[in-house]
């Protein structure tokens, strides 16, 4: 062993966290940077590059991606909720102390206030050129959207409400048919990678209206950040009073999304499993065809 | 146990199903609701996004990425058919008793509907927005286009009849190529993805003609929810008539696809099967290469 | 068992082919049509489509969709060459016999030659309306690309054969890694996906000059359809003569990366498997990083 | 066996490399070479496409897809590192000795150079064609940055600096999550795929600033080439004296990812496993939910 790695051992030792709930916390607030360094910075990549380094495909390419190595960053430790709706759901329905919600909300959202941060470090000079230093959340100029979601101009509240609600509900749905092993559930290992999949399919779907928050911790903590970082109150006034819709519909819709899925699928699969011969083989019946 | 979970382990217990034949429908209809939402918003996006949020890979990506979810979510129970031609394929072939057929069908021709429904709420305020709420099925503000498919207005009947046709018969093709677990099939558990993947490619090649509808469960229900929801009987008047076309020829074109397979690879699979060892193995030829 | 069930074994019986040659015939021809069917019509679907249907991406991803399904039909019957230059080199190394080379290239040509009469029939009324009945290798209204490869404009000839020899060179190189079992292959079942995103890099890499053919099926059948159907000899003629570049550069492409790949990996890589436990595991020093 | 199979056997015998250190040299070469292939290519696509032929997006994907085929060349044999800043991070940590850093660093200059010469090969033709035969670094026709990196016109040095090592750093933490096995790391044989589209995702979100390099071996030898193909010393002058950031920044930035790793999963996730059954499994609560 070489020196310097007897040195990292020591170090290793003395920075060794044994608690579990920091761990869950480290691991959500690394997760969640993770996935909204990602997804932030190609957001600003498309406003600031005016089209010339990618399109709006490339955002929702940017948070499949993000969401992709956010749950391989975090999956083994806390199973990569990253997303407050998910946590509240997971405790409401028993799967979580209810204890342990403020510990991942709090990784959640220090994970992507960092991210912000970096993301507005990143793109400073990019952010300057753009605005000529006038960081608004309207207008022309408009740089706000990099960070946090806002209404596109021709919605009500009620509508921008239903697509939060809707995209919600299926980014649920999805995740719950991609890791539902009972029925045809993802294969082990490739889950994160078809949960990128999923959030670029609702992303380029159902993302012009809303910005496809679908999460308080993707949205609450960089409009805080916008707030202090120069943009003002705007960032909570602008889209009459926005902001808290990203919070309260995709927690709603996250409730939804479970229920569908327990009513149509999950619900009637449980007794199936029980009587084992009973369950049918589609694969074989393709392969007959 | 905490309380929120006994009580859902009692509604649980209430709404479970074990009826074989009702959890098909139902998983066809989710199945069928999670393809046709993320495929149709797409559309939508694309269209009344006017460019800005998507171009026509948009699309063809929707569509592919709501097929594999919708597999995913169907695949354990009903089989993931999620397309009419398909059930009856099983039922000529007789792989699905003739009775299944009518409540596939419903099941399909539900979620089908249901989500044409959905993304009409989604998109009510874009849709208002872009029409000024005169919805057409022709003219520079069309919007039928989101909802069902029609033909490209140089397009014969007989060519669009012709597309279609062969559109459905390589979506058949290559469904049967990915899940031949006798000849070179894809890995399981990533057969959704692939499937996916098919149809992407299907879209981005053979788009432009007819909207590739390749399924009578995609085209005609958000057609009946158009000419109720303020198109009109333009829906079915369109395009000479369209209507029928998306419903007969991907019929035809899965059976010729069956037949195609079953000519050039599966007939003659079987036997050297059943004899083992003269087996070849082409993956050592090209390692040896 | 149901009648049409019934009737079906019969037929089975009646087609069944027990000769390996035929099959292995069959195997290629589906393969090749596959291929060719998605590839062909995404490149015409972006040149009628005059940009609306997809860009120069969508033919990329168009090739790589056909490639990995091609070898999806293919794969356990005739292990799925599709490319003569692929065949005639596994006959130089020995690993095919000789006399199954006219049968490779049979099935490879009429595949590749049916897909594009299939692409012809499916865009016949799009070619009309784009040309006015004219078709031409040359020109504002060319369209013959759509059906072989040409050369761009500023290409010299040298500077044409030297591009088709390193795609080729890079396919190859990339085929023998993504099955490299000894070294760090693709995980099996995969393959075929991996070689697909290897053909979308190449595209996407190495397009423009030539249009990327690497392969004598891929270009020859359709250029000898073409000749037939309307664009005459100008096919032959067209680039200064160039129908014969992709015939010959990529077989010498293909004898230099399978040169490469033994030179800096494959030669010395068996001896070390002998040896067993000298055999060092890179992925264990990344998790210990 | 055939007499070209006896003589390729002959030939190989003689060719074999059974020194280690050689074989770690020439498999970085080669998947040095291929990723910068892909990678270079498609920029030169981009640009002297003028659009036509890719867009930022295939820059993005054509190092994505090289990354991956370069990890699946050099995998078994070396490790892939394929960047300087890995073998040296490598060296630090105690994981390579020292002694192998000069043949890795060399195996990798080789390749990346011999590609830059390649692509430069490919696209003589286009770049005459584009540059009327001025290779410049600046200006409406500048060609510089299609071979290495140069920072935007609106960037800072430290604005530059910042980007690269934050860019860095998510490549790391990427690489270590994805590979990461005692958490939620990729499916063995899908880590390649998974790596490329980090590298994807890192392009289209922090790659307008300064080209997103993140690695001495991709920047260094291809600048040096055009220094002496053509560009002179602006190569080395321009953006400020940009050349050297690309060297620095992601040394540093590769050593802080390890170390967010360390500090946020890997450090606390070894204790654990060997208490086995403390380990929580969330894959099963999701199903639970």
């Amino acid at each position: 062993m070489e020196p310097e790695s007897r040195m990292l051992e020591k170090i290793r030792k003395a920075l060794t966290v044994r608690n579990r709930t920091i761990r869950e916390l480290l691991a959500e607030a690394l997760g969640m940077f993770i996935l909204m360094l990602i997804g932030l910075s190609s957001a600003a990549q498309v406003t600031l590059g005016r089209g010339e380094f990618g399109q709006y495909l490339s955002i929702n390419l940017g948070f499949g991606i993000g969401v992709t190595l956010g749950i391989h960053a975090a999956g083994g430790i806390s199973g990569a909720h990253l997303n407050a709706s998910i946590t509240l759901t997971h405790c409401l329905l028993g799967n979580l102390p209810w204890k342990k919600l403020p510990v991942y909300l709090l990784g959640q959202f220090l994970g992507s206030f960092l991210a912000a941060a970096t993301v507005f470090g990143i793109y400073y000079d990019a952010l300057y050129d753009y605005t000529k230093g006038n960081f608004t959340v309207t207008g022309p100029t408009a740089t706000a959207g990099i960070f946090s979601t806002y209404p596109a101009p021709y919605m009500s509240l009620i509508g921008g409400f239903f697509t939060e609600f809707i995209a919600t509900m299926m980014l649920f749905l999805g995740i719950l048919v991609i890791h539902d092993e009972k029925n045809n559930g993802a294969l082990k290992g490739t889950q994160a990678l078809l949960t990128g999949i999923l959030v670029l399919g609702i992303g380029l779907a159902m993302g012009m209206n809303t910005g496809y928050s679908m999460n308080p911790s993707r949205d609450l903590p960089p409009r805080v950040f916008t707030a202090i970082a120069g943009w003002g109150v705007d960032v909570f006034t602008a889209g009459h009073g926005w902001w808290w819709i990203p919070l309260v519909a995709p927690t709603l819709g996250s409730l939804f999304g479970v229920l569908i899925h327990k009513l149509f699928i999950d619900f009637h699969n449980q007794p199936v499993l029980e009587s084992g011969n009973e369950k049918r083989q589609p694969d074989v019946e393709i392969s007959r065809m």
